[in-house]
């Protein structure tokens, strides 16, 4: 199993580690430290040995920090871990609600003039840490860069992760990295720039097609990288881990060990750039100190990342085709045994990774599948645990959230079905969930426009009755990358244009709390629209769906929908049958066949 | 009649004054200077005197301004005016695209270090001139505040106006100028501010419930004012122009001749608010010269103006009432007449501006009437003059655009109609714009969502069918005061949330040039949305509208619209002949009650 179900959170220790980081504290003369979740390479996910927010207070959440004084200890958290928190943090630790509470005014109402903070500077990057001088310096707090304090007192630290690279198959890529490494190469000189500094590790694996084993269901290498103006690249990993892809890298690629990046940050040229958005505030320190020129500019791979190749996209085109065959076989069996009574959450997840498995082609499960029954449904993160573990229930929405990492694609699909009779008023929720989907599905848009000016274009059915969701609408996600990739998203918050190429997640839901959950998810591409008859001549966009599996019929209130919907249903089942039918069998193949006739 | 036809563009002059503006620049060692179109106020529409750019080179839109080197004057000027420009100015001109072709990259490929660029302080913002610094000063061109070089060549410059100003009646706006200036002063207090300079005449003519005459289809008053933290405030103006109004004023507000404006300045406290968007930059460098603290911040009277009272939306009802019998009487008319040929396009401006006469209560129109037969109706700014005047010709479309001024609202409102058969394609198009203002019309939203949120809603139908619209969605709208007003809007750049009392447009269109040009326009109400039964807690809103007319039914393909948009609108033209029906009579009567039956 990917998957594990053990109660991580360990609130026994905190009381003991918060007095010795004190201790460290007074004896440093400092009157607070910051202790970050983030690692140095800012991902979502990071290594045992980076769980040191989780070390310090027992709050395993994926977001958050701490903001430790003398006095106090805040666990800062949004508000998907308002309750999970209090259940895992010791009395010592007050959790504080961000980003409502800022770390600013939280800070400034604790320390003075002449006080002193503490921060790794190579855990925060160089904007967090120039808004956090520009609010400090004024009132007479200094900003102190520290050795890691949680790495000096974890005694029992875990190694670092140490899994070799591999290469990337370049007939999936698209595109060798020698012609990458070239194109970007050519966006520094003309920006008048002769080297960037990368530390994501998205983007050093997408430049350099490699990928990694570092943390849980990203498969990203965790390595630094400086990318020439002539299109040479420095490569900085751990020993070891790059051995088996000199070959790939090839001469112009030149692999160190990651003990020499900051002695060879020592070489750069002027101007070099860095993000400011994700480089450690250490490296920009470093740069600065020596003389270098920083100029802060974007990640330049991001963009270029987002837009698949046409190779990339008949890749992840054929792994949803495979994970939506798993997902079937998946709802029949779940439609067959959980009406009986009996299956948990945990056992769902287990069969769910079975058959995904049974795929022969499963590196990983893309996150931790989001099971939730009834209640559940509606906790939005939802993660199951033997201490959580629910049984599913005849008369209560099952949400099922989950993704599997091939070799070809990264998938992540969501469907809501219901075990027996739904619930009250979760049929009409669904329907109007499913319209938000198809309109986003249905869209076609002129060149220029954002995830935030589609968004509502998914909450109008349930904002006419009165519903909503607050979370996005779709996140970026990548080809065997991350399943949540910047930097288009499907937000009122974004407004990155979107381009062909781009993959987003359209995943409306509807959530009621204590009862039950809703959400509906479909990959879809970005790609230019057809020329419509009568249409004018501006370039436009539109969508493609990469996900092919049946959505619960029997929560689809038929009269609800529209002509137009109805219509795009039906033919969404159609294309469902005639895509994946051939590859599943038996009793799946007539499930499928009746999930997918028309309404 | 309000409007006229006369074509005012006059290219024959330019030549002899650019040689006069090149005589003075070379006498003062400028090697550039700027003749922008504002005036002191930031206004859409400039007084008589203030038309300096006209009196330069002959442009008349509403939008632009000159660059003047020895070797070049470049007339700025965005995509309304592309043809319109190269009709009105002398050959010495290039019009430059705007915004494509930037002023400072224009400016920096033309001068050099050491040179210098003459402006007007009192004719460019704050935020503007800060701009242009940053980019020139690193350059080493320098910016040189000077007198208008045009007032001093112009010798046959009109008087400035001097209508006097009128009190607003307090039962129209809901609130005494006292206690609105009571409620800014407390946020300037909060802010730790203790005085504002307003030069917005929107703002002013809010703050102290005044109107004036100063400039065509807008009711403000020229004026500049300083609210004090005690609420105190003092107003300039033009001697006489308040002479009528002082008791209306108060013992609070001080009214001073203009001429103090600037020595008075010398006594504000520190800090001072003023808005970087609207200030004139001689007032920023008047105040940091005399040693007075300026806390730059956006205008308080903005967002509180928009915001409008139930008074304030009782009045504009009523007026959007007596204005829509008034186009009801004009579409039963020109559709009895239009059909037989013989009408022009001015025609049909003076029969419209006469049925508004008759209400007896039209002080204004609230702009010239766009009124486009067949292809002019697709140029988006249409203003017929006698030498573009065109025959209204069966078989054609005709856009009416227009609006009327009246003490108690202002109204703008767009009609569609064709006269005979409407040309291929139009009919569809109309349908699908008009399922566009529907979808605004129903939206309901959560609190925070703007305008940029909303657009898309509007577009989507006629995005489906490759189509759509180059111009915002809605701008927002005052009560007797500009047609035009801030800050909200439905466009896909605007980020300020809607909130209950702001007053919008609904106006999306469709425009095939050569052919036909479409909008249909109803002005909109942001309120609280009734608690729908099945909703959430969160709270909404949603829009009422306050324009009752009929659309063109003839233009209306019944099946293209779902059956909730048919709905939608038949209870749109019930609604229409229940309100609009007691008060017209006759054939306008008659014609009414079959525009208004179920469709």
């Amino acid at each position: 199993m990917f998957q594990r179900f053990d109660v991580t959170a360990d609130a026994s220790q905190g009381t003991a580690r918060l007095a010795a980081l004190r201790g460290l504290m007074a004896r440093e003369g400092l009157d607070a430290v910051l202790v970050p979740r983030a690692d140095r390479h800012q991902g979502e996910y990071v290594a045992p040995n980076d769980e040191r927010l989780a070390w310090l207070t027992g709050f395993t959440g994926s977001a958050g920090f701490c903001a430790v004084t003398q006095a106090e200890a805040g666990v800062f958290i949004d508000g998907r871990y308002r309750v999970q928190v209090r259940a895992q943090v010791a009395a010592d630790f007050t959790p504080v609600h961000w980003p409502e509470t800022k770390l600013v005014d939280w800070l400034l109402e604790r320390l003075g003039a002449g006080q002193a903070l503490g921060f790794d500077p190579w855990l925060h990057t160089v904007e967090e840490i120039g808004k956090l001088r520009d609010a400090l310096t004024p009132k007479g707090v200094g900003l102190v860069p520290i050795e890691n304090p949680i790495d000096r007192l974890w005694t029992d630290r875990p190694a670092p992760p140490s899994a070799p690279f591999t290469a990337f198959p370049e007939e999936v890529a698209g595109e060798s990295h020698a012609s990458k490494r070239a194109r970007i190469a050519a966006q520094l000189r003309e920006a008048g720039e002769r080297a960037v500094v990368l530390t994501l590790p998205d983007s050093i694996a997408w430049l350099l097609n490699i990928r990694g084993g570092d943390v849980a269901y990203n498969p990203v290498p965790h390595a630094y990288a400086v990318l020439h103006e002539d299109g040479r690249c420095d490569l900085y990993c751990r020993q070891g881990k790059a051995d088996a892809i000199l070959d790939h890298l090839g001469e112009e690629v030149r692999a160190h060990p990651e003990t020499v990046f900051v002695p060879g940050l020592d070489f750069l040229p002027s101007p070099t750039r860095l993000d400011p958005k994700s480089a450690p505030e250490a490296i920009f320190e470093f740069l600065t100190a020596r003389g270098i020129t920083v100029s802060l500019g974007p990640d330049p791979c991001i963009l270029p990342k987002a837009r698949k190749t046409p190779q990339e996209i008949a890749a992840t085109t054929e792994a949803h085709l495979r994970d939506g065959a798993a997902m079937v076989n998946f709802l029949a069996w779940l439609d067959r045994d959980a009406p009986q009574g009996g299956l948990t959450e945990i056992d769902v997840v287990r069969g769910l990774e079975g058959f995904r498995r049974a795929t022969n082609a499963l590196l990983d499960l893309s996150f931790d599948t989001i099971c939730g029954a009834g209640a559940h449904g509606a906790i939005v993160h939802y993660r199951v645990t033997e201490a959580t573990n629910a049984p599913v229930r005849p008369g209560e929405l099952l949400l099922v959230d989950s993704g599997g990492q091939y070799l070809d694609g990264t998938t992540d699909i969501t469907r809501t079905i219901t075990v027996g009779e739904p619930p009250e008023g979760a049929a009409e929720a669904y329907t109007r969930v499913l319209q938000g989907l198809i309109a986003i599905s249905r869209a076609r848009f002129p060149r220029g426009v954002a995830g935030q000016h589609l968004d509502a274009l998914a909450r109008y059915p349930l904002w006419l009755a009165g519903q909503d969701y607050d979370h996005g609408t779709g996140h970026g996600v990548g080809v065997y990358l991350s399943v949540h990739e910047g930097p288009q998203r499907l937000s009122r918050l974004s407004d990155v244009p979107l381009e062909p190429g781009m993959i987003l997640s359209n995943e409306p839901g509807y959530y009621r709390e204590g009862a039950f959950g809703i959400r509906i998810e479909n990959l879809i591409l970005v790609e230019d629209a057809p020329v419509v008859p009568g249409g004018d001549a501006r370039p436009m966009h539109a969508f493609r769906t990469l996900t092919w599996v049946p959505f619960d019929r029997r929560l689809i209130i038929k009269h609800i929908l529209s002509e137009v919907e109805r219509n795009w249903a039906d033919a969404y089942h159609a294309a469902v049958f005639e895509k994946i039918g051939p590859r599943v069998e038996g009793a799946a193949l007539e499930w499928l066949k009746a999930a997918c006739t028309p309404l």
